[in-house]
């Protein structure tokens, strides 16, 4: 059942249950504080839990400095379909680059990409893919890579959506960011992709500035250039935050462990695990993609955002699972 | 000069000039936002500054998410003399760990410690003082080096003062990250120093708290151990967060260009620079180790804090210098 149904009644009988709910001191005629959500366990369990960690007469409370709460990106607050975005922007970038280097033309990885042959480029395997996200994300400034984020996000769109990027993340996360931070809560990314990637946007699409953003990270140097300071970005990866690596990231940048950590796949599992064993109470949410008609439907065997292990120990941990069909009212955010 | 002198002056017009000062909008007879500095230059600047990227009518605005403040730790925040209190800590905990390491007795950098020779250990170098870091700060999960660090700080005291260390943080400092922190700055701590050592304890002396700490940080490692999650500390450098390390910690951590920037020491000079040049109005700010008497006076030829080529680059880069024993009024907080 992919809504709720409002079983019909008489109009008389409405106005007595309208009467009714005024007169409670919620009011069911007016949405909650998460609109874009069905009621149902997930929902019910994301609000007990930031309701308890919040009051100060509950057994669970938290202090407000330790209410950290962690999200993965790809697959929790925006989509990953057809694959990762960064690795459209990298395709993107390499064939904008493809003018100044002529020899790409005959040079794999490149010559697979420039020529959209996906089939060579997955045959070539994990070290092609690096080598193209080396090319497209050192070699240059800091600012120059912020500058090459911005541009490519203001102009490319989704191949099957048509939407720009940003307006692909989940309209039901934005408010639970909000709902979060209303809660006194401090929220941070952690995600696999890189967080050079990420800052450019997430403060403005999310309310997550730079400084909450823990990501995969490449070597940098302080250099001078032309008699200014500029930050040299190098080809080499300083941190990889994925699996093991994403308690790593959260200790290394956040420094607290967090009470609440969401996720989408396997590559979260780690995260999940050390976020929901510390003491007190504690809360792990996964998102199943289920939804093939608003979104796409995929979970143990697909090669982007994999969620099999994490699957299945979900009950083990007593993480909350959420159905993206049955749970979102809606998916993305009104164009 | 290390006092401004108050000029003597008849009891009459001391009355006539507190009417004259009680009838302005701003009472000379009541303390400005810094108590702990003395009127003059160095505060002046800090004052204006901060002033005019907070008005929303100076051309000099900054928004309040770009006002970022980066403050070193050691010699800008807290005294940094015989050594840095880390090394102090290093020391304590070798000779805490002696009794189960018997072979220490008569193996260097090790047996320096425990006999107390510091012109051996000196002798002996970096790379001694570099495995005395190791063997106290790796080899062990961060919640045991946690508790390391709070246990030593309850107990330690300093050896001249006979303060707890974190009695020993400068009490104009306190006041001025108070004053930035109501004018919606976020302070970030940007130090040498080990990041683990400082996160324990920043955010009740400092009200910084962790994930505004960056620091020199080593290898880490998600594990399994008793059926517990735990991260490993590891004897390997991952990030060095001094001299030219320091933009890079900046980016790495902050993810943004600093406004402000105020440090002590050559450590600090690349810091200040980046920080102060970038587009819009920036401060740059140098601790200057001037009062022996309530503190220490010691600047190009120190070993610790060594205040040299940032002291020339000072007035090339219009940074203020702060002269300790004639613009603070107070230097330690009263115990």
């Amino acid at each position: 059942m992919k809504r709720t149904r409002v079983p019909p009644f008489s109009g008389l009988l409405a106005i007595l249950l309208l009467i009714s709910a005024c007169a409670t001191s919620k009011p069911a005629s007016t949405p909650g504080p998460l609109p874009g959500w069905n009621e149902g366990p997930a929902r019910q369990s994301i609000v007990d839990f930031i309701g308890a960690v919040s009051d100060p007469d509950s057994s669970d409370y938290v202090l407000p400095g330790e209410r950290i709460a962690v999200f993965d990106n790809d697959g929790t607050l925006w989509s990953e379909k057809p694959l990762y975005f960064q690795m459209l922007f990298v395709f993107d970038r390499v064939k904008a680059m493809a003018p100044d280097h002529p020899e790409w033309a005959e040079q794999q990885p490149f010559k697979a990409v420039i020529e959209n042959d996906r089939a060579s480029l997955e045959a070539q395997g994990e070290p092609a893919f690096l080598e193209l996200f080396m090319a497209t994300h050192a070699g240059m400034t800091t600012a120059a890579f912020d500058e090459n984020v911005r541009g490519w996000l203001v102009a490319a769109r989704h191949p099957d959506t048509g939407r720009a990027y940003t307006q692909m993340v989940y309209q039901p996360m934005l408010e639970l960011l909000d709902y979060l931070r209303a809660h006194q809560f401090k929220v941070f990314i952690v995600s696999g992709g890189g967080i050079s990637f990420m800052r450019p946007w997430t403060e403005s699409v999310y309310g997550i500035p730079p400084h909450q953003v823990v990501g995969t990270s490449i070597e940098m140097t302080f250099d001078t250039r032309d008699g200014h300071f500029v930050i040299d970005r190098k080809p080499e990866i300083h941190h990889f935050n994925d699996k093991a690596g994403k308690p790593v990231g959260i200790e290394r940048f956040i420094g607290r462990r967090p009470i609440m950590a969401v996720g989408n796949s396997d590559g979260d599992l780690e995260m999940l695990q050390w976020s929901t064993a510390g003491k007190g109470r504690r809360l792990g949410v996964i998102v199943h993609h289920t939804d093939g008609e608003r979104e796409w439907a995929y979970d143990r065997n697909s090669a982007v955002g994999r969620l099999d292990m994490a699957l299945d120990a979900a009950p083990e941990y007593g993480w909350t699972v959420i159905d993206m069909a049955r749970d979102w009212r809606t998916v993305y955010p009104p164009e």
